[in-house]
């Protein structure tokens, strides 16, 4: 028999993969199992818009441009034109989801044995990105008590090296909800720019900032040629199946290397586009609406696990993620106990063990992601879940005095 | 400026790639340009499956399963059962497009620096996917004489190395139109069960086969180890915008390998695999109507080749392609020439170029590729442009007797 390669025996898996057998065994035990694991949300997708979608009167569904629909890119302008970019079609570039942006920009920007450094933790996904593209992930550990705030100038600059060709961020950040200032931002684009490197910053789940207005990488000054943004429609419009995506870049060099890839797959999704076209048609109500939702699901979570004995958190700004240190020894211990071990009123939790968004061996193991991807009354029963658990789990790490205290350790940001 | 990676800009580029800014400029200047040069058909999709689809009662477009959803991939079991074919549906992974399904194929199953034999010409993509994966294509050489049949078995013999892991071929083939025979097929069972080598059949246009049924890779014996399909609803419904495709085979470790890769990206596009299932169901009599009219097309390109003078062509026996030699020194020149200086009854015909077929340098250079995409009425009037044309090319390589002449050569499969 043929062998398969070596190479696919080490694309990094997702941080909850190892437990998806699990649930599915609780499930067909009888038990409800609340989703804080991934981040697919229970939103309606623009229900308007998907009317208009479904009498669109095209009769082929052919070939789009490889760099995407023009109309959809001339929309798309006007979309980033309201929050202050002002961007050109020719600079937008459709992508099959966002994480088709983030395999293109590893593979137009750098070679194999380039680095990028990744403030950590970090969505679980840019290693096996890295990993496909031959790249080295260079981790910068940032730190729970101040909210996971980007790290200092001088943290990395000790990490750049002649390897180094590029900083990647998410903002806001999945895992752990963070948005990052103008300040910071513009701290970043020093480095950048002195070093000379790419900027690639996720703005995926840019309209879900709650606190204050998001500020785009593509808003500040001086950055066009470093500027790299991806963005996506799925956590957007609440329709991660569209598949579309997208690359923004000011860089013409970036582009032109991006459409050699581009052009080889042929064309993103047909039908996501026109979707997300319309989509971009009445999204203002929309949009609004669904961040309130994420609002008061982030002030429900917020607010619970400050109750929660031994459990520290901090106030997320944005995306729809908390990442919480919680009274436990091995967080896939946990998460594994949570779905074999544990019920409460019939129901238990699911969520994503911390380590898998380190690149640092042992970090996150007492973390874990929660993705507010319910309703508030299935959240507040999950949460319901996870303060019973913490109550009762043989492997907690509060000593008997702590587990009776109500004052819960936080940060607000 | 951050420069971008070297290996962008050595990505394979598509075989006409140059002449689209020479058809654009045509076309301002009023041209009218009969595109024979791209897979992309003027066959309307399914309209009563495209019906169905907009009355679809989904309310959240949600991530489908990396692997594609499970009521699609069980009904792909019955499209695969209606030709003689019995596969489940966990040996189905639904992928964006025949193009991921080749990328995926090439990453789970070979190494950097690894080889692949393919027959050439062959589908120009397979370069860049190959450049993507660090593997090296090994082109073995097909005669126009014969229609372009598959190699004997020394030839493949004589190609085969220690880094040799897998023998790719298109059937029916692109560009050719070439359809192999069981005993084709079941000499390359041998060569590959010998070698122990994947053997990887592109079957995208397995519903048009002129002149007998396709004999899928997946009806011979013994091969469950070495066969890899790569399937794509993009021609066979003419939905080449939906990007939905799969990858077909039993053997498990390569499904779990491809699976790796598949959870990365997240999962294919939710809506054309919904599209997709409604075409399934009510499909044969579309499929008939459309492969009819392909064949009156293929009717029409082989007769009209036969009586142009110099043109050496073969019935082509399945897909809508003809790899056909012409009376020309440089096919590069000549597509060039007939989009900026020729017209006839103001339009003129834009073919593919034969080099960016072959991986041998210096083939090619009198062939062109017709896609016979078009109405038979369009397609006519593109043909009469290209006689017209043959007959005032200046780089014409005919003599004054033979152009003359109405002898044309042909070689009958």
């Amino acid at each position: 028999m043929p062998a398969v390669s070596r190479r696919s025996q080490s694309v990094p898996l997702s941080p909850f993969r190892k437990l998806i057998p699990l649930a599915d065994r609780a499930k067909a035990a009888g038990k409800h199992i609340y989703h804080l694991n991934i981040g697919q949300p229970d939103i309606l997708t623009h229900p308007l818009a998907v009317e208009k979608f479904r009498k669109l009167p095209w009769q082929i569904l052919d070939y789009s441009p490889s760099n995407g629909i023009a109309s959809y890119r001339e929309a798309l302008c006007g979309y980033y034109a309201r929050f202050g970019v002002s961007v050109s079609a020719d600079e937008i570039m459709v992508t099959t989801g966002g994480s088709e942006a983030i395999l293109f920009f590893m593979l137009a920007c750098l070679d194999p044995g380039d680095e990028i450094i990744i403030p950590e933790p970090f969505y679980a996904n840019y290693n096996g990105y890295a990993h496909m593209a031959g790249v080295d992930v260079v981790p910068i550990t940032c730190d729970i008590a101040d909210g996971f705030s980007i790290p200092s100038v001088e943290a990395f600059a000790e990490k750049i090296t002649p390897r180094t060709r590029a900083i990647v961020i998410t903002n806001p950040n999945n895992p752990t909800g963070a948005c990052y200032s103008q300040d910071e931002l513009e701290r970043l684009s020093g480095i950048v720019r002195e070093h000379d490197l790419f900027l690639c910053v996720d703005e995926v789940y840019r309209e879900f900032s709650y606190d204050s207005p998001l500020q785009s990488i593509l808003q500040l000054p001086g950055l066009d040629a470093h500027a790299v943004v991806i963005d996506s429609v799925s956590k957007r419009y609440s329709a991660t199946g569209a598949r579309v995506g997208a690359l923004v870049c000011r860089n013409l060099a970036v582009r032109e290397s991006v459409d050699r890839y581009a052009k080889l797959r042929l064309s993103p999704p047909g039908l996501g586009q026109r979707l997300s076209e319309v989509m971009l048609e009445d999204d203002g109500q929309y949009l609004q609406g669904v961040k309130e939702d994420y609002r008061r699901r982030r002030d429900i979570v917020y607010e619970r696990l400050q109750q929660m004995p031994g459990v520290f958190s901090y106030e997320p700004g944005g995306a729809f993620y908390c990442f919480a240190r919680f009274p436990i020894a091995d967080s896939e211990d946990f998460c594994r106990w949570l779905l074999e071990d544990f019920s409460h009123e019939g129901a238990t939790v699911m969520l994503s063990p911390g380590p898998g968004f380190y690149a640092t061996p042992g970090l996150g193991l007492d973390e874990c992601r929660i993705a507010y991807v319910l309703n508030t009354d299935d959240l507040g029963k999950a949460m319901d879940c996870l303060e019973a658990a913490l109550a009762v789990y043989p492997g907690s790490t509060l000593s008997g005095a702590d587990a009776g205290s109500d004052v819960a350790s936080s940060a607000r940001r």
